[in-house]
């Protein structure tokens, strides 16, 4: 499967509405699964090959609008690694420790060492979004800091850690939808906080804020527009990435310095 | 299926030598890995409650000898929990930084906030495990730690955190054929850690040293001797002693502060 159209051209200013939410890539829900299941039995073998060899790390952000698949990806796609080699770090509103430093403090701290996989439930860009949104910095702030952003990728980048950043795009219709199950779903009202209606008001502000964030996109460091309002396919689409990124990282298993003939196991 | 038989009572040293390795609970592999499906399954709902209640957490803490199946738990058990309410460490040789604190700082740093469930691949019980065997610590200071380790998990218990220890029990003869398997197959060369034999040669030491930890044995802090010989079988007994913990806890979807009914979602 090809995923190169939902990649982020390096010096492109993104238009989402000219992104569509709702591909299916002409498949249906089983046979997607099916395919995604094959790709994740896959993606264990070259993470363990990633854990073993010591070398490098790759980090996933997830970004979203709310309702836009966050956690489903974390549930569906990276639940599939081996927690062995997997980081996973959730980006809440800073605490005043955090406000004290620069904003990319507590996100260097997070960061995955070699050998792991690095999931970021939220990340920095949301100090480039939500902050950019509600004039908690200005523009010049927000300008300021994409290219801090840049950098500090850069640095991880030249240390071995490949990123991968995935915006998962949904329609506000698709938003919608989602937000009444969690209010028709007792199961679900935990899961419905009513400050999102605030943040789907100002729908249009987070496209601007966002397309802002896409122009981080590097090769180092792409950004994927994912298409989201088929949850499977979104699902799909990711561990194709993943696995296409991991392979192109090419792992090997570690020479070792014994000679496994001459050692005996009293 | 029954777990208490594993559990170590408080008050009451062990002798390991009368905890059999290989209990297979009358079951072969095929029938137990069905049953251990079923209880993951309840599990995830079970992890979902715990994470939206917020207010309690789980401790899981893992001890084995090299071989004992560590990983293979990680990977086959907690690799089934949902990785958003989840979170991992793995303890190592201290740093400077750590040795230049008391030994529980690096591990309370660690612990699960609310509503998450929190693995330690290998604890502070190293602390008096490793170390007292080859003599880093003297006879008083590791009994001095136990104390200072009970009262450690009577704080966690005290702030809602329910704590976990598995001993993964497994036979002399066991560890021979795994680390014998790590020699055979290349694909393995690179789990295969010779200094594994030294401690292997310290066996006995180790088996004292394990005897003096499982005495912190509480009721807010169990330790459990798992029959580890058959992976299938101690993913199992594990999986059922966490389902009736959780069970246990209890936890509630949290009532919600806003009327389902009369939110509009424009």
């Amino acid at each position: 499967m090809k995923t190169d159209a939902y990649r982020v051209k390096e010096g492109k200013k993104v238009r989402l509405r000219d992104w569509n939410t709702d591909d299916d890539g002409g498949l249906d829900e089983k046979d997607a699964k099916v395919l995604t299941k094959r790709l994740q039995d896959q993606l264990f073998d070259w993470q363990e090959r990633l854990y073993a060899e010591q070398k490098q790390a790759l980090l996933i952000v997830l970004q979203a609008r709310d309702a836009g698949g966050k956690d489903g990806v974390v549930k569906h796609v990276v639940g599939s690694f081996n927690p062995n080699g997997l980081k996973i770090a959730s980006f809440k509103v800073p605490t005043p420790e955090e406000l004290a430093h620069d904003f990319l403090w507590r996100i260097h701290a997070q960061t995955p060492g070699r050998g792991m996989i690095g999931v970021f439930n939220r990340s920095h860009y949301e100090d480039v979004l939500v902050t950019r949104v509600y004039d908690m910095v200005d523009a010049n702030t927000a300008k300021a800091r994409l290219k801090q952003i840049r950098h500090f990728e850069d640095l991880l980048a030249a240390s071995g850690t490949r990123v991968l950043k995935f915006y998962l795009h949904i329609s506000k219709e698709e938003q919608k939808s989602r937000l009444q199950d969690r209010l028709d779903e007792p199961g679900k009202h935990w899961k419905f906080n009513p400050g999102d209606l605030k943040d789907r008001a100002h729908w249009s502000q987070f496209t601007a804020a966002y397309q802002d964030a896409l122009t981080t996109s590097t090769a180092a460091a792409p950004w994927y527009v994912i298409p989201a309002d088929h949850k499977w396919y979104r699902d799909l689409v990711i561990s194709q990435i993943i696995l296409d990124t991991i392979q192109d990282m090419n792992p090997q298993y570690p020479k070792v310095n014994f000679d496994p003939d001459e050692i005996r196991i009293d």
